[in-house]
């Protein structure tokens, strides 16, 4: 399902139904999920473009730790409900980047937005490590052209 | 992704990637996960036939609580992996069905198998009750043809 | 576990012990799983307070969804660690509350801080409506003194 | 919370509060999540007898993955209940154990069983391997006393 539509540097959009088990007995998504459901997005995202997940997530010299994330929340999610995520990267330095979250429903209304900044660090030693070429190839070729561009 | 194969009664088959948030420590997905894996293809399964599974599952007179599951655990699944899950009820009387599971990666080769058991229930008193049509002809129509026929 | 220092007006801590499908393949929690344990620590509070959490969180006529989260993650949390959770509500007007959360491990440092801000509404219309007499009183008494009080 | 008395090899019982992040739409707990309160009791047990989980489940030298798990459901539970998480080991070679769990409520009323069956492998050939000596004594000990003994 996840598409991509590279010809107008569109962000990279994920689209996901809603399942069961991601609502509580309030009868709609638990709050904490919308940011697991961001970050499936951020992992398709990665995988479209060539990076091998099961490495990058687990166990490669490289770790890319969540150090932020803030969500809110405009409409309820159901389960069965068809939501597209669309995501962009931006880099804040040589080790650092935020990626932004748009969630919206099947009528093109916005159900969520959120966040994740992200450092890159050396998995051994825990400092701060520069992206490696692929991730900060990512990085690049997902933001948006700059206006004019 | 999820295809259905309806030439010839092959059972439904949900395609779904592996995601980071269902590995653990130990690396691969979290045991209890697999299951969840199957209610999702469940749900899909359902909602290709044209249940409204919001209804389903969230607040329709009749509900359909699972009062059974077993798996088993043949080879580990990682984060990026791409399983197939080929569902196949079973009605065992008119208030109770089986659904199996056969979970295989990319190779064909199996990755588990599961099982789940489903009483129809009046949602507010609890006690037993026929399959509504709808989840009657999905038992059926989903079922494999019998042999020769 | 949970206990509350009520002699000088602290804030509640919840004791959590890290469970293994909390973790993830990176060998820590992941990180959305952070605001499930705030979550818990504020559900812990409530009960606490002698609030019914199955009606309050189920479908009691009032609903208090989280509308904004936020968390900062400064060390990573393992399988086993025990984390506490101190959080202090802080009314924003007579329909909307925040809560701050701080986790630290058994070291009394600060593994994660963490806000979510909730609205309270009528469960039928979606309709903002003030506070519950017993939620008020909650997010009342939970509040540090003020200073000099 | 938990506690163990060893009197009368009872067997070891965990104590749980139902978080609303376990419930889904139909207003009470997920099935496959009733499975992870057993995996829960199963940690709590290990480390109740001097294990530590974080190597244990993490990336020791050995591993321990469930192979099978199956669980029976009776009543349902809701945000807020709190369940009795009682659970048994039983050898079945020297690579192969079983955990039963019975998992009751505050009325003593059996609310759903459960069964995890284990294998111990070394986790770089992921060949059978016989149980670390800590693993052997918690199965052990953990067991009731025959009959008469």
């Amino acid at each position: 399902m996840p598409s991509r539509d590279t010809s107008n540097n569109s962000p990279y959009t994920y689209y996901r139904i809603i399942r069961f088990h991601e609502t509580d007995a309030a009868g709609v998504v638990y709050f904490a999920n919308v940011l697991t459901l961001c970050h499936e997005a951020y992992e398709a995202a990665l995988a479209s473009a060539g990076i091998d997940i099961r490495v990058f997530f687990g166990g490669g010299p490289l770790a890319v730790p969540v150090v932020h994330a803030s969500v809110d929340f405009r409409r309820p999610l159901h389960c069965g409900d068809e939501v597209a995520i669309a995501l962009t990267p931006q880099p804040l330095d040589d080790t650092t980047f935020e990626i932004s979250y748009r969630l919206s429903n099947t009528d093109q209304k916005t159900v969520a937005t959120a966040l994740t900044r992200h450092v890159c660090i050396d998995g051994t030693s825990r400092q701060r490590h520069p992206f490696s070429p692929e991730l900060a190839q990512w990085i690049q070729s997902a933001r948006p052209a700059p206006e004019g561009g």
